[in-house]
């Protein structure tokens, strides 16, 4: 297991569901290892050390668990502010939420999301969920390097770049 | 599960190691849902439908498991087309590959894979992993609606275009 200070990040502007996702992960290996925060906005400070976050320690989480909708700034939002920037765009994000509108699933994509998580409701397939959560993106998956120097990364429109 | 008929193309030029991973797929579920090809441009062939693929049934795979060091087309170069072209840039990648090298790690991100999983060499290990690959890419993630239909996609460059 990646052994960084903070592994998850969760956005969540739920209080509720954010307790019942904390406690889910915690089931699986991820105990004090989960940090919270309620808006995209506050998603955004605590990646690029802004604000309260502006002291921060450890370094990226491996993984952003982020709902869609919420105040402030939407999960789609934040999603094009990580994956649009140098420092921020290979940390995996997989969005949870309770959509399952196809919209959403679009734009989610279309944004650079890594996965996407429609919530089970029912609280023993949900917690099924978030141990697969743990056992793929936190033991098995690799994440990037933290610090670029590869250059000018491919968008896929390099030659417009 | 998703039931597309080819749930996971799997693209490794070593035969070995393409018996291994189908085995090791075809034990969670996903026997005789497996397509493989062997090299970058058949992969390529085998997503856009051309030459030898021009009419193969079914819709996109649910995964793509992209080996990097490759013949005619490397995994980088396959990740680069996929993720570039409207028709498929949505289809998850997850690269497979014995190479941990942060140079690698760091181009798979960059090209825009999905995930990245160095492969164990303890076979017991190794089928461990693709069983959290199932469990997570086939049986969790909601892949996104085939046909775009929300006009120009967020590439974080949108203002360039």
């Amino acid at each position: 297991m990646n052994k960084n200070a903070d592994a998850i990040l969760l956005v969540e502007d739920n209080p509720d569901d954010a307790e019942l996702t904390k406690l889910a992960l915690s089931r699986h290996g991820l105990e004090g290892r989960v940090t919270h925060v309620s808006d995209g906005m506050q998603a955004l400070d605590y990646l690029f050390r802004r604000n309260q976050f502006a002291n921060r320690p450890g370094s990226h989480p491996v993984l952003v668990l982020l709902d869609l909708k919420m105040p402030l700034l939407d999960g789609i939002g934040v999603l094009k502010e990580i994956k649009s920037s140098d420092q921020l765009h290979n940390i995996p994000v997989v969005v949870l939420t309770s959509s399952t509108e196809p919209s959403d699933l679009l734009r989610a994509y279309d944004a650079g999301t890594n996965a996407y998580i429609a919530k089970p409701t029912e609280f023993s397939q949900f917690l099924s969920a978030m141990k697969h959560v743990c056992e793929f993106w936190v033991n098995i998956n690799q994440t990037a390097p933290p610090m670029a120097t590869a250059g000018v990364r491919n968008t896929g429109f390099g030659e417009l770049l």
